[in-house]
């Protein structure tokens, strides 16, 4: 049996056949403490650029690291870009959301603040560390980007009319999103996406009206039970990658 | 505006016009202290037989509750028949794929055990506890019911044939889940439905093959990436769920 690395870490490095790099700190921490890698032992990396690659520790410190980066695994590839634009939820659920969303290859994390939005600070550099980790984990080639906190008009105001906007709504009104995707020809239901979530106590009349009013905008239902965000986020976008992958 | 019961409870007692009932410590507690409930304030009650009703507090003492039961919300309606049988995993994480489960309408939670099972606890009372509350948050009528752990062989052993299973495979050998569920014509859509999702290793080789020998069992892939438990959990029922709103 092939022994597989058990470490895969995003690096900001370059990454080709040859180069060698230091951790940063944590980094060394976690290869090294943690996960008890020594002189000699194989990880994996990536940066988001330039693949993934195979690479070998060449020295262990307390919070240091160097290695050697040595074979290509995989060649970077395009993800589908699909943005999650989502109201700020609390502390666990958006870190869950964060999650979820770069496990199902959102390529960027947007915090929008709508008027029913009660939690009032978004943490972008700890939504930034959870996708990093999830991406680490799932086997991405790239992190996605995490947004500073904008308001919803503002948000819709300089959304590029050439990104659908694929609006989770909960009020009962639209259509059901598998219904709305089967209408898509195969041209149209490549994106750019962007999947809006709204907040916990729902968008507001004046919210839904700007919303609706879009150009382009495709309101969907996702079933008959009020869905936590994050759990929203998570099925729009399975849903929507599915119906991608088999147009 | 119509002024919404923000309180939604899961009772055993049944429910009726005019039925009078007192609410356990742990519902007492939660409507008087934490919710602030008082004398002639509404809430709403379900209790997975009898529909939705609309009922008053009558008397509220310290970790006590008496309710009058007023008029019918919703009638109790049957819910799709989908089990999602799943390894333990941590915790948290566990916990949290029962709250997505209820929230997208599984009716039971099954945990099997796997050989790369490396939990080896589960609480089923947490995860029934875990179930109902996301039941009272997510407006169902019911609350799935929670197995106690068996072994993937004595499960899949006694499986009625005529329950369908969707195999969350993370191999890459099967198909994606949309062009299978596209391939059901109605009436195979609509189920019974078990959907098995596999422990963090994966399942070894016996076991993949003795899930493939089960009759009718049909693999599905749910993309590139490496799901966590709780999101292939979540993404399989809401893609079926979605799926079989638009047969």
């Amino acid at each position: 049996m092939v022994k597989v690395a058990k470490v895969r870490l995003f690096v900001e490095s370059s990454l080709s056949s040859g180069a060698t790099l230091d951790l940063d700190s944590a980094a060394a921490h976690y290869a090294g403490t943690v996960m008890r890698l020594g002189i000699g032992d194989s990880l994996v990396l990536f940066n988001g650029r330039d693949g993934e690659w195979q690479a070998t520790v060449t020295k262990m410190g307390h919070r240091s690291c160097a290695i050697i980066v040595q074979d290509m695994l995989r060649p970077q590839a395009t993800d589908a870009d699909i943005w999650i634009v989502a109201a700020p939820i609390k502390r666990a659920r958006m870190t869950a959301l964060a999650e979820k969303a770069t496990e199902l290859g959102a390529t960027h994390i947007q915090p929008v603040v709508t008027r029913r939005t009660v939690v009032s600070r978004t943490n972008v550099d700890r939504l930034l560390s959870s996708a990093k980790e999830a991406a680490e984990q799932c086997g991405r080639l790239s992190v996605p980007g995490v947004g500073e906190p904008v308001t919803l008009n503002r948000f819709l105001g300089s959304l590029d009319l050439s990104r659908r906007l694929l609006w989770c709504d909960e009020s009962g009104d639209s259509p059901p999103i598998a219904k709305v995707l089967d209408g898509l020809n195969g041209s149209d239901l490549q994106g750019p996406w962007a999947v809006l979530i709204g907040p916990e106590g729902g968008f507001d009349l004046a919210e839904r009206t700007f919303i609706a009013s879009h150009e382009g905008v495709l309101g969907v239902d996702l079933g008959p039970r009020l869905l936590r965000s994050e759990t929203a986020a998570t099925v729009a976008l399975g849903i929507l990658q599915s119906r991608m992958a088999v147009p």
